[in-house]
């Protein structure tokens, strides 16, 4: 049984494997993975995205901690959930917003209040719920405790989905500028204005571009990344996240 | 059985991975989990608070591995110890020392000068005692070589308690100021001087605290924090490690 | 079985633990260890120095995974190859020159071009090798699935050697500097020139140096660092990797 843990509590602090430590007391033989913990201090929305970039590649089944926790402390609930075959335990504050997102008819997933105590690492602070709740229920997760017994199932968690105008989401650590633009949504000719920049090419690759020229591709999620053949297009364009896009295309439901 | 890890050999290098590829090399069914590897270049206190911190979230029976070692190749000795039911495997340079530390009638913990060199990955280095007696050490405690094989007792082992003065001890993540002060000797009415700033109000939690207000925290480890909610209070006060703090207090014993 | 990961893909992005979910999808019960994330993007010697530091303190038979990769999506090719004992998987671009460099009459080592679709992670992006092929095949001979079944063997795999000139290789956490001089060539007398200073003593040990020295000094991995005793002798020197320097020495073979 795997347990994923996505935070924007850095490694140089403990607090990632004091998570570890509560982890392994309550499941011994889970297998413990970061997907990241340099989340933005507080942005929700940049963990939501990366848990959704990244949840997928593990094997059916696992169970993945987003703990971003502004509200800690606060009367904000947490949540265990169920959806694409993985299970999800975090605070109820919109970063499972893009994991949980269903279209009508497609049913609401499950979505459980976390409120039983007995799966808590006693006694709960108030200030540090991703050990004393989040990594404990996890590992009680990974241990067979049925989803259910965390608490009642609700209906009306926290829903934050992203911008709807384009704009850059991130920046990695290549300096690629990741929006929210879907690859699917760019047909034919298109512009992408960014920083005073037109960028009218679609590359397959990082590598079939020329040097020097910037250029939009699809990113491994299905969004689309501006980048510079082998350099940083964030730090030559000054582009930070949140910086505003405009798109003109041919696609008919941009 | 796991094997926590803390140093100040950060991740850019390949001294971490070299450890667990020792470590795993001796006992291949260990767990292994980075407590921290950011601790600040020889900065024993930092690495000697974090520890303390950490430890004692993981079951028992641990054994925690600590590396900040700028005696390495000296004549500084290595030392193993049990303590709290956790092992701890070190230079004998005070990382330990709040670990260790006891108050009479509490007897001495059992502390081993580390001399048994069928324990060693060989050759031994001078500059690396983290992978040729430490991981290695800690892989033969993991399988089951009892504490008392790596040499003789020794009760004069180098103890480095925390400054008694109030005083920064590091910046988290958050910009929050942790301090050597304990919640527990701040009670009733109290004042907090740092950085020219007065802070009288203490909060149970983060978000308690009105936007932009400064205040203090009593941290996820019994030590009182300085925070400001939602920013950074190191950054906004230009607070670093080793800053002077003054404490007025009604409590009888500051 | 252990699979070690060698990369310049940061800990920000989710791409070290989409990696670790694609190999635990294949291999449940694999051990899985970041030798480090951290190269600096693109650079493929500094790879292959770091890889060739740190493999052989990992048992044999672990399977390597190097990714370095700016031609990823381009006809560069992916290989695995057998060295040491060892496995490594990588693009073909000479990141696994030094762990493959043999001299005559020493046989060239088993290398076979990766093309066996079965092995992979579908659909194969353009932009994500790590993902779907490299974590993906090495998860595979870590389950068992021998070398030969990656693709036909090949004897024109790219190598790259470290430059003959002395050079600056990397500079390490503590801001040594990391040199491509072999220890063994510094015979005798010497005088070694960087950045204007004259170096011509060895140390042993890093605390048997004087306070404020710089010195020469024996890495754990046979190579000739510039250090200052409790110092960062790159950042006063401001010395950075690709940095000149000049070797006089006795030992015949310089």
């Amino acid at each position: 049984m795997i347990i994923t843990l996505t935070t924007d509590f850095g490694l140089s602090d403990p607090f990632a494997g004091i998570m570890k430590g509560v982890i392994l007391g309550v499941a011994p033989d889970v297998q413990i993975v970061d997907i990241t913990h340099d989340i933005h201090s507080y942005d929700i929305m940049e963990a939501a995205f990366l848990l959704n970039s990244a949840f997928r590649y593990f094997p059916e089944g696992t169970i993945h901690v987003a703990v971003v926790d502004p509200g800690v402390g606060s009367a904000r609930r947490a949540i265990a959930a169920a959806a694409h075959g993985h299970y999800f335990v975090a605070p109820d504050n919109g970063i499972l917003s893009l994991v949980l997102q269903t279209e009508p008819p497609a049913p609401i997933p499950p979505v459980f209040r976390i409120s039983n105590e007995s799966l808590f690492h006693a006694p709960v602070s108030r200030t540090f719920h991703g050990r004393d709740i989040f990594a404990s229920i996890a590992a009680h997760f990974a241990r067979g405790t049925p989803l259910e017994l965390a608490g009642e199932r609700i209906l009306d968690f926290v829903h934050k989905p992203l911008p709807h105008a384009p704009v850059a989401i991130r920046i990695d650590k290549y300096g690629n500028i990741v929006t929210n633009i879907r690859a699917a949504d760019i047909r034919g000719d298109f512009v992408i204005r960014i920083a005073g920049l037109e960028i009218t090419r679609i590359c397959e690759s990082f590598s079939a571009a020329e040097p020097g020229e910037y250029f939009a591709i699809e990113g491994s999620t299905g969004y689309i990344e501006i980048a510079l053949n082998q350099g940083s297009a964030a730090e030559r364009l000054k582009v930070r996240a949140g910086a505003e896009i405009e798109v003109e295309t041919e696609a008919p439901n941009q």
